[in-house]
């Protein structure tokens, strides 16, 4: 898809084809709609961005909380969105053994319970080791720092799934 | 339920529940748990609101670019939320003959193509002939006072559904 096909598009077929690039939040893709037009994948992109960085922290804590836990119930239940389950599955996380799903459930509700949003990570790109490592790691830090670093993850899974949609090279995390 | 419950609420389950309570906007309701706790229905839809009206223009529009057409593509292909489908069934626009579906899709189009957003109406609230009526006399408006107009109906979309959770009498609107 280039972006003169972005360009041209009436908001109901944007929000349908952008609307899951930040997870749950079509809202999102329907306020960057305002926008256009995009000269590229930067541009658009950085329209995402600019939204949730001007959101209030509740608000930013809110983009947090649409995303689903990593092997978590949804993934069992099979109603992740399509994104996050191609994404789950290409870090292995639909294979994991019993104790790895257990250990793994244990540290998203401390994560959960002490910061009040879910552990977001750019799965893709982790590999089912890395996620109880990097979760592990993170549950310890102060809250702010946290929430930053959340955000960034956030920032990376838009990055790709925008690419993955404009069928651009893998891109560099931003 | 009782204020009780919903203040016991974590992330999930309060996004689980109150999460289209503005339509498509879970977003939103992740962000309000923040505000926990509340102290009755009156105070729980102030934060719905307050959220809405910090946003920036361009955000206040997404929230109306993920509502659907009355009587629209999604009500046909059977792809509306549980709420909308109840709402429009109950202003009887399940039932419309085929040419009050052509007349109500011609205005649809024409008010989309105009404002940038869907015609927002709490269709509960309305007839079956009252919407071609109400969406014909708001065609003409001047585009600032439309949009002021469209977001009065998304709070009243949002108290209704509040209170029909909260097992509240239906409310006057706001």
């Amino acid at each position: 898809m280039d972006m003169e096909k972005v360009n041209s598009m009436d908001f109901g077929e944007f929000v349908e084809v952008f609307g899951n690039v930040v997870e749950r939040c079509p809202l999102i893709a329907a306020a960057v709609w305002s926008q256009r037009p995009f000269s590229d994948l930067d541009d658009l992109e950085k329209h995402f961005f600019a939204f949730i960085d001007a959101l209030p922290q509740e608000g930013q804590e809110g983009v947090l909380r649409c995303h689903p836990d990593l092997a978590g119930r949804e993934l069992q239940l099979g109603t992740l969105t399509a994104e996050s389950r191609r994404e789950q599955t290409a870090a292995g996380l639909t294979s994991l053994e019993a104790d790895e799903r257990r250990r793994l459930a244990e540290l998203n509700a401390r994560y959960r319970a002490r910061f009040g949003f879910p552990f977001v990570l750019a799965a893709r790109r982790s590999g089912r080791a890395a996620v109880p490592a990097e979760l592990a790691r993170r549950l310890h830090r102060p809250r702010a720092e946290e929430l930053r670093a959340a955000l960034r993850e956030v920032r990376t899974i838009c990055r790709l799934r925008l690419a993955d949609l404009l069928g651009a090279a893998d891109p560099a995390a931003p």
